[in-house]
């Protein structure tokens, strides 16, 4: 998987799939949100808002997901997603059950990657 | 739906499931989280923050899981569970297909929300 961005404690993946999906790791292993120190999780979340805000200019979405379990893999990530009305799981979470088979038609991802990765560099997020 | 806790900005309910499962609500509705305003997001992750901590403490789950979609009510709402390795859905979210059909057998779930109130009254969280 390619990492679209990274800084000393977290890096940015795009997660394959219909939709604009990305995931942010904790390059530090943490089993739990909780157990993140206080300048990681104000870093997550600050990312958050970012990729979301750019998620929704770019693709101008339905609806933004926001999700982090890792029950399968207990190493901190959160998944943002750009959700559309007629993708194949809407309403339904991505882990839901299918909708319906569509052929979405959106902008460049690469252009969208390249857009964000300048905003993430051009802001000092982290203040470590 | 019965209201755990609530303040100026958010209230908390429980949701009806096999684990224990909370969601934590903007009384003001955004549809987005990126709408919401600063000193209530930071308001909705410390209370994430305390209700894990506590859930963690209180059931000692496997894992928590947290989310905010919102696809089929954009008012923005935040899920927070405690997940066990033998519950009905485990490994996969609550929203994934189903596992298998078990007998939870955990403590009270009142003695946990009345401890949680009383951990989230204690503390002076809002800082508007």
């Amino acid at each position: 998987m390619s990492i679209l961005y990274e800084n000393e404690v977290i890096y940015i993946q795009k997660e394959e799939s219909q939709i604009p999906w990305l995931m942010i790791f904790t390059k530090k292993e943490y089993k739990e949100m909780s157990e993140v120190p206080q300048n990681i999780k104000l870093e997550i979340y600050t990312l958050l808002d970012v990729i979301e805000k750019e998620m929704l200019l770019y693709y101008t979405p339905d609806k933004i997901n926001i999700a982090s379990f890792g029950n399968y893999m207990p190493h901190v990530h959160w998944h943002i997603m750009a959700r559309f009305s007629n993708d194949n799981y809407f309403p339904e979470p991505m882990w839901g059950v299918q909708q319906r088979e569509t052929l979405l038609s959106l902008p460049s991802f690469e252009d969208f990657a390249t857009r964000l990765s300048l905003t993430l560099s051009s802001k000092s997020l982290l203040n470590l």
